[in-house]
């Protein structure tokens, strides 16, 4: 089994970006967490600060490989329509993680344009909520 | 470990109610799921239709007896702040669940005034987002 | 024919409240004179003053043995999606009622939450609204 | 007694009109229907697709002769404040009167300008809405 | 003198619940303060997390034997019609109490619905805040 | 001179409508008054309850044969941008003209979309601002 | 092929009305263009100021006869719902056509009411807009 | 009789303030004017480009020997709910007077707050509009 | 102990000003009740229509003299962040005082600028709310 | 004769993306469609996902070889301030190009940010939106 | 070269007013650091409280013996039409200053009515903040 | 001293694009001109159309070998809550610079989103714009 992992913004900063709102793990601290987690999936880890790069990475489960994508858009996931749309044409399921509880924050945070076309969302977790999104959707059917 | 569950409006008629929707499972067969997933919690579940109701099996958690609160507030997930009251007077974790992926339906489930006083939102797996909040409130301290 | 009526907050005042407003028959004189009207056919009617317990009533409508619903939620209209996930869950039909013209009192009183879900709406007529509203279910298919 | 009946745009395609949502009768069929169920009231039926020409209709009823008005202004309900002030202006009572549930339907359908000066509301039972406030309109004093 | 106090969600934990923000004084410490202050005046207390039962203990004073209310409808000042209407069928006068200064904290909390069917408000001054309103009432015709 | 004098819906009933808000002139009696008070004008005076209508009758001023337009366009002033298209094509100034002042009534009627394309506008003195405004207009250049 | 072309307020004094802005060709002129630039297709050209008339216009496509719809609604493209409803219950495309950008022009001419239920858009090419709409009609199943 | 006259902020410059928007005469001129024209009246000017004192000089006829009020408040009129309350506590009448048309410039200035407390209002005709104003005045009872 | 009393504008008319809604007595009369029930206490009470004048009068709380603040903005409430800045550089409380259930009135009254710097509100009571204010003052530490 | 074709977001994978929505032909399709019709114009095309190259792709027409652009930014229509500045200082026309009748689709995608420094709008006619808007290009002035 | 500088509301108190958002400066000490920064520039400095005193500093520049202003408008950006208005009228150029970043506080410190007819602003730098503008007035053309 | 100084989209044309609005100095001659001016500083130049790569610009400045960050994110100043974000992680301080008056343009340039988490903003004044941010950012502490 293979899961997309996307991520977006500033996320490549992870762990040395206030860290005590975002946590100290890094994104590659949670790759291996969720291979350890899960040894029997291969996930597939992207990161862009760039909203174009992100839709093509989001394009890749296209392809028929994926079971499914997890999908951290960070700041892109109140702006992003372009983001939504590559969501929208995939087949599988796309889950929105969030390593904060965004409704707890800025007003900007609570809306979400991609959520509509995801099959749900898990956000407040820090790491935790890789390793839950995963799990959900193994739970789903492809 | 004692877990709360507190279930809101219309959820007494789970497997019953719009199955296409919201699965065929019932609440019991939820909390089932949960005690055989993890046998060495206590889970106790509450549903209500009304929202004082809730207020007051929320408080419940205000003695210091449950490591965590799983909140399904249902309909009250949008107007009730009397809910985030009680929520907000607490000191252990809640966590938002919902069965449905509650931003892609109507644009008031969109909103929930709870959220902001909780830890963390899972939403859209049916049955599966209690398990799932249920390990993300074990990986938190209480 | 059986037919179930519930009636919202404050309803049980009705007579005493407000009569240059509500007018000066009571629930029970409104229920006698559905009974006369239509002397074929069975009215159970309830009120409460309690959103959850309404909600209840209104599941009362799953079992099957009624023929619609009148629902006259009074101030719940406003704000209940509560009520509204129990309306939609029904296969019955359920007319929304209301005593006043809501449309030409307060602004805030405009919009019903339940309209979109039910099968129409009688408005303004008094206690006559509830005869029309039962003359209307009748002439729909269960 | 007469009681003015006054019908808006597209009204005049009643019956070949998307019929799975307006029903396949016409304004004929409804005119003749109201007859039937009330042989001692003389309706008088009007149709324009033209605002200002309904207005004019229902200045008709300043001349005194009518005990009331059926309004089902279609879409001009929405915006047309022409058809409030005239409605406004008469003694007599006027009921708005729609085919279909508009609260069920676009958001713009929601609201009516010419409701708030109405004595009440039908909406949602086909041509039986005019049968019903037709009856409505008999229960008033004029 | 009889004077109605009625006290709606949450209070019930009075004392106990964020005390830097609501004092840690419970409902029965604000009770006998009220009765000290006010030997001649007897005082009712009710309290209920439940809106429709706080609908319920407004509506004692059509009784015609208290003077006045004092409600503190605490978060459900914000959303309940159904209180208002309670309130607004009443002869006698009716003030709403707050124990904090609702209008300087969340945007939520800065408009009540009920607050224009009252007579006044006394909002922010902790326990005093039903000691400054008991006072206002006895000055008032009932 | 000549002066185009343009009325809206329901200004045919002027004198019998609602008299204690629009007086108890008609506007064959403003027409007169007008004559009398500047013999050497003439005004033409149109009146029709249709907006068509109304934006040709505006569309006669493109003829070059009159100083400019009084323009009452009743309730199609909140919401008629044909009529406000009419108007922007004239050469000769145009002035908004209510019996009313339309700024004291309901909400709705606040705002013009006319105004903005017209010259002045004079509100609020019954028959004299019809007086007013053709004053008014005689003191500005074709 | 027969194509109906519907033409709204103020189109009568086009090529006289603001040339700057609407060009300097007449809706005569337009129709001699399209009958030369599309010698097989006979057009049948209407305009109208009203509304009302503007509907029945429209409502001619319910015939059969014609392959589509090119509507010019001008201002009334804004605030018209009975157009969009006789537009709504064609079965033949439709094509909103407009002279000029109108995104490009003041705020309130941005939102289309009838955009929703045609089949497409142009607009902002002057005369040309009609020949491109015309040549997009013909390229569409009627 | 007297008439009071109230100018606002800024009318102090007028004659030397952009004087393509407000024209060339001064407020001096403007008093000398409506002198000459009308001169069995005494007209009373006051300017102040202080809101309070404007608050004062409009209370002047609280004393009863003015016949009304013309107010142009400037860019008071928008905001200042003291000047509005000055003035619906008089019980002579007050007329709003521009000497632009606020109507077609900036959207701030389409709302007076004060418009809705007075007689009426005259808007766009230059330092007309005061004479027309004063006009309009002496045709009111008093 | 000494209490600074300010008073915004028009309250210089109180007594004579609507006295159905504000009452018969004036400020000296208020001034005077309130170093009856406090003979104590020192009052010093200040009035102005002008803004500045009052941010001035609220000033003088920085001396350090005063124990605490009365303000009745009146009208300014609504727009005033020139008070609320006087207001939130002072150590010690405010309370905001209203002679009228402003919650009651106009829409535009239900919202104070000042109250969120305050330490609470008294509305409604008419002269008593002074004396109410003035006793909630004395229960705050300074 | 020289047209650049600026193509947005996830159109790369125009064909198989949602092709009952947007159809099946490919960009490459297209391209070839639009060079046969027009042979005598040399169409350069561009796609990107990344907002800032497709800023780059239109700033393009800074060096003066093109006569006009086609943009169909999809969903960077929405959004992208960035796009309308690049588009805002070309001197040569451009004009938005639409697949679908957005104004049909989710509300979101009726505004766009980039039409109000465009010529012109074609939507709704699948690729042959392309072919139109290239038409009207040769039909204007570069 | 002279330069006016104008200060609003609560800026008497500055370095005694909140000194940990505002300094320790006076304004005292701001105009002396201006002098000695720019010792061939006359600065001439005011305060007032008052908005309708401010904006006659403002309109000191009317007298063509200034280079520019300095407007630092305090709690009056947000509101005061009026001095936007004395603005406006000025040929000189007008800088906006604020000693915080208001755009980092409330909302309603986010939106400067007076900043659209000002030639720039300059905020966030304490004291600074006069010298910077300073500077960027002398690089201007008066 | 090192400054980083990072430009957003369409600022490569800078000098070329519509001059008259943005000067005709080029992002090369701005540079130079900062390093004459502040010949012991270095100034580190970058500018991209892609807001990701702005992104990363900006996030350079984690290294901590800046002593602060001027930013002209042009377009994406309005929406890109991604710039928000990395600057928001930044300890040193970052300076928003605007060539032109963002707040006398169109209204969606009067928001910045970054603005909340920069120390301050500089607007209006050209190529100056960029030296007075500079000369601010020396006045601050690293």
């Amino acid at each position: 089994m293979r899961i997309l992992v996307v991520n977006g913004p500033n996320l490549n900063f992870l762990g040395k970006r206030e860290p005590q709102l975002y946590g100290s793990l890094t994104l590659d601290d949670i790759e291996k967490m969720l291979s350890r987690a899960f040894p029997d999936v291969t996930f597939e880890f992207y990161q862009s600060n760039i909203e174009g790069v992100l839709v093509e990475h989001v394009q890749k489960a296209m392809s028929g490989v994926f079971h499914g994508v997890l999908l951290n858009a960070g700041a892109y996931s109140q702006t992003s329509y372009a983001l939504r749309d590559a969501v929208a044409m995939l087949k599988v399921p796309v889950i929105e993680v969030h390593l904060t509880n965004v409704y707890a924050r800025e007003e900007f945070r609570h809306r979400s344009v991609i959520a509509p076309v995801c099959r749900g969302v898990v956000a407040g977790f820090g790491a935790q909520s890789y390793l839950l999104a995963a799990k959900a959707l193994m739970g789903l059917p492809s």
